[in-house]
Parts: structure tokens; C-alpha cells; sequence
């Protein structure tokens, strides 16, 4: 592939089909060819796959070799590891992490693929109707990855490029750090007042002066307890993010361990408030029977 | 006093009338006689009471000995001080202390005072049109107490006492969790994208996904940076409210931090964003010329 354009005989692969990475493959129309590798994945990624539109190249040796830019979506833990493993098989294309990772894995990610690296971030749901979700990508080949995905529902967008930084991943990271972070500071004020049996009237005085908060607290409980699970590892990576910006690590500590104590929401189809603050009550440090 | 009632000769002493107290003290036209006591104080402070058409009885025993009620209303750090010294007075009426204290503060008031002690909480900006500020009181003598205030542009608002709890204080400590907390969540966001160089992408990716975040993060730095000395002191004071009551001090801890560093904005007519992040930055522990 030309280093600075995308042709109509560009091939991509994608690693691996969640339903995030399925919604940017079934989006990258502007592709010739859209590929993965079935080796070891699970019933619910193949049908995914298919469903995508993808043909199946069978092992990761296979999707490398016949891929022109490969675009890894996994769990953040997962990034690095499939990065070296794509990177043993001599891959020599595009190698887009669209994860959500600090910038310190995006940075350890970079150092195995050099200038053909693009750092990537997805911020909105799964990609399945226009203006809901964005791609950004940085790096110096990112604006002419964009064609890949013209016309999709998939807004792509490309990043300037900084001397030291990921600056899609930071994007990423910034932009929960406020959605997830707020949200966990929202349930532990609501936590307190409640405690102190003045939950009632800080409900009221919101209604006064804070308009839309009560139904922000009620929105969070029932949206963020059954994700708390995994919302747990992402504060700490961001917390890891702040503390080497020089910048205070505490909000997202705090947002980590919120989280941790309410990760038995999985699962659970919309807790209301009073379940979640419950729950934080049981699960407090001076509590009977404490779990930790 | 009759403990459950307020009539037109009760006589009701304020210490000490900054600007809030002296709001609070123009708006007790319910009461018969409105007292304070200005020996220790400054020119400023005299001021305002003459303007809040408060009466001098001069020393600190004086004002015990005519009134039937006290508001105390004074830096947080000074409020167990002053119950203190209004307790050694051998003072016999009712004390309120509406001061933004952690509930064990106020657990420290309520001692000296037993059951003539209201909680007490002020949420908004000193009272001078109906509508913007609520005192809230907790005690058994509450309910009686808001007559003092009947007709005024302060909104009085009665709480039903816990057992063990100071509702009063754990709301204004909840609400201010929430709205200092996240205004400082929300500079510590700012920063991270920035020191990416990825702000620009971030304040986009908001207009389309978060609107107002944009225009908040200005309005915060611009309003908050000059107040940033004095909230460091009430975050503390709430992670430690947060921790005794076995939820997640770190947010706060991390608030504390932030407003730390930006102490030196005080007196300094609102900012903008730009000079905040960029204090930030240079006030990082790993920035050259660290300031702490």
C-alpha cells in the first residue's frame, strides 16, 4: 500500500470481531477486501464476522500476510499481546490500535510497527446509524485511512500527530475520564447523603438549583452498574494516564474502587438508586460483613 | 426561648457577619432584636453589620448573655473555636451552626451544646433576592426556627434529625462533593487532553457527544481558578466526611490537589482556561521548576 493513500485494492483485516470491532468492519466499505482469522475465536466472533461481511482468512499468519492495514479492537489488557503477535508474523502494512488504552501501552504498541503505526480511538456505541460514533486516528498515514470507511455510518476523523504523545488514545482516555469518572462521583455524593438520611433533600435542593441531576443519578445506577465490571480496569488505566501527566491520580482511584464495589451488577438489568446505594453501603470498609 | 417556638421577642445574635452571615442576619427580620458583637472584629466586618442592621452589645459575653438564639457562621476551620468559646460563656440558648463543617465537626459543636445544638447548612450565594439560598436546619427545635426568617429573601428549610447524623451538614457537604468535585474533575480533563495536544479534538468530540462541557470547562476555570485557595481546605474536609463514611475518598483528594495548584489565581479576575491548564502543567511534580 502507498504510504499516504487508500486504493480501491486495499485490504484490511480486523482483530477481533466484537461487537465494536464488527460495527468498524462492516462499516469499512471502501476496502476491496474485508478479512479475518477464525483460529481460536469463539461461535458468537464468527457469526459476528459474518454477519460483518468478513471473509475468513483462517489464521493470523494468513490475515497478515494478505493484509494491507490490519485494525486491532480487543480488550485494553488484551492490546499489547495481540500487537507482538501480529508483529512476530513479519507483518509489513498498517497496523491501526484502535483501543482503549493509556498512552503509555499506545506507546509500547508504536515501537513495534514504527512510522506504520496509527494510533487509534473510538468514542460512541457500536457504529450502526450515522452521527453516533467516531474513530479518530493519529498518526502520519491517518488522513488517508479515512477513505476506507467514506460513507459509512463510522465518522472517521484524523488527528495532527505530536511529537510525544497518542493523542487519539489520550482523546479516548480524557473522554472517560470525565463521562465515567463524573458518573462515579455522582453515585458516591448520592452514596453520602443517603447515609446521612439526607438524600431527599439533596434530591429537592437539586431540583432548585442543580436542574437534571436527580435523573442523571437514576440514569447512571440503572446504565453504569451492570458495565461496573469493566468500567473498574478502565479508571485505573486512566488514573495510571493522569498520574504521568503530572497530573492528580485520586478522581479516578476513587472512580476504580466506586466501581469494584458494585462489579456484582453484571448482568443485572437495570439496578435502580436505592439498589446501588445499597449495595455501596453494605460493601463500605467499617460495614458487618464486609466483602472487601 | 420556648424550645419549640419563636415569638417576636426572641433576640438573636450572629457571629461572625461575613458576607454570608451578614445575608443571613439582614433576613432575620422575624426576630425582635438582632444582635452582634464587634469587639476583635475589623472595619470591614462592622460594615456589613451595620448594613445588615445588626446592634453592637460589644463583647462576645454580652451577646451570650441577651440572646436567645446564635448563628454561627465562620471559616470552617474556625467553627469548633468559636462553639468553644460561646459554650464557656455559659450561654443557654440555642446554637446554630451553619457552617460548611464535616459532619464530625459538627458531631464535636453538638456536644457542647446537646439538645439546644441545630445542624445547620447554607446552599447558595449570600441571600439578596428570594429564590437563590437555602438555610437548612436539623434538630429537634428546628421546625420552630424558621418564623427568624419568615418573609425574607432566605428560603429556611427544616430537616428531619438522624440519629446519628448531622443531615444539615452531610448535604452541604454532598452538594458541594458534587459541584466542586466535578468542576475540578473537569480542569483535571482539560489538562490531560491538553498536555496531549488533543484538547481541540476533545472540545469538538463534546459539542457533538457532551454539549455544555465546552463552555463549562471555561466558565469553571474563569470562576473557580480565583476561589481555588479556599476549596482546597473544603475538599479535604469532604474526602475525610467521604472516608468516615466508608466511600472512596480519592475523588476529593484529587480535587484537593488540583485547587492546590491553583492557589495562586486568588484576587485574579477570571481566567481563562488557557492560563489554568498551562499553571497546571507547570505545577506538575515531574515539571521543570516544580513548585511543589
Amino acid at each position: 500500500m502507498s504510504k499516504a493513500t487508500v486504493t480501491a485494492v486495499t485490504t484490511i483485516g480486523f482483530l477481533h470481531p466484537g461487537k465494536m470491532g464488527a460495527s468498524l468492519a462492516a462499516c469499512a466499505t471502501g476496502a476491496a477486501e474485508r478479512l479475518w482469522a477464525s483460529a481460536g475465536r469463539s461461535p458468537a466472533t464468527a457469526t459476528r464476522a459474518v454477519t460483518a461481511g468478513l471473509v475468513d482468512v483462517g489464521s493470523l499468519d494468513e490475515l497478515c500476510r494478505r493484509s494491507d492495514v490490519i485494525v486491532s479492537i480487543c480488550p485494553p489488557s488484551a492490546a499489547d499481546g495481540v500487537a507482538a503477535e501480529v508483529a512476530a508474523t513479519g507483518f509489513g502494512g498498517v497496523y491501526i490500535d484502535a483501543n482503549a488504552v493509556s498512552p503509555a501501552t499506545a506507546q509500547r504498541v508504536e515501537a513495534r510497527f514504527g512510522d506504520r503505526y496509527i494510533d487509534g480511538g473510538v468514542i460512541g456505541p457500536p457504529a450502526e446509524r450515522p452521527g453516533t460514533t467516531r474513530l479518530y486516528l493519529a498518526g502520519p498515514q491517518a488522513a488517508g485511512l479515512a477513505p476506507l470507511w467514506a460513507g459509512s455510518a463510522l465518522d472517521v476523523r484524523a488527528l495532527s500527530a505530536t511529537a510525544d504523545g497518542a493523542p487519539a488514545s489520550t482523546l479516548k482516555m480524557a473522554y472517560a475520564a470525565w463521562t465515567k469518572g463524573s458518573n462515579a462521583l455522582l453515585l458516591a455524593v448520592n452514596a453520602l447523603a443517603s447515609q446521612a438520611g439526607a438524600l431527599d433533600a439533596l434530591r429537592a435542593e437539586w431540583e432548585l438549583s442543580q436542574p437534571g441531576l436527580r435523573e442523571r443519578s437514576d440514569r447512571v445506577a440503572a446504565g453504569s452498574g451492570p458495565k461496573a465490571w469493566r468500567f473498574e480496569g478502565e479508571m485505573a488505566e486512566i488514573a495510571a494516564t493522569m498520574a504521568a501527566a503530572g497530573l492528580p491520580e485520586g478522581f479516578h482511584r476513587g472512580a476504580e474502587e466506586l466501581y469494584h464495589r458494585l462489579a456484582g451488577f453484571k448482568d443485572h438489568p437495570a439496578p435502580t438508586l436505592a439498589e446501588i446505594l445499597a449495595t455501596l453501603a453494605e460493601s463500605s470498609p467499617g460495614a458487618p460483613g464486609d466483602a472487601g
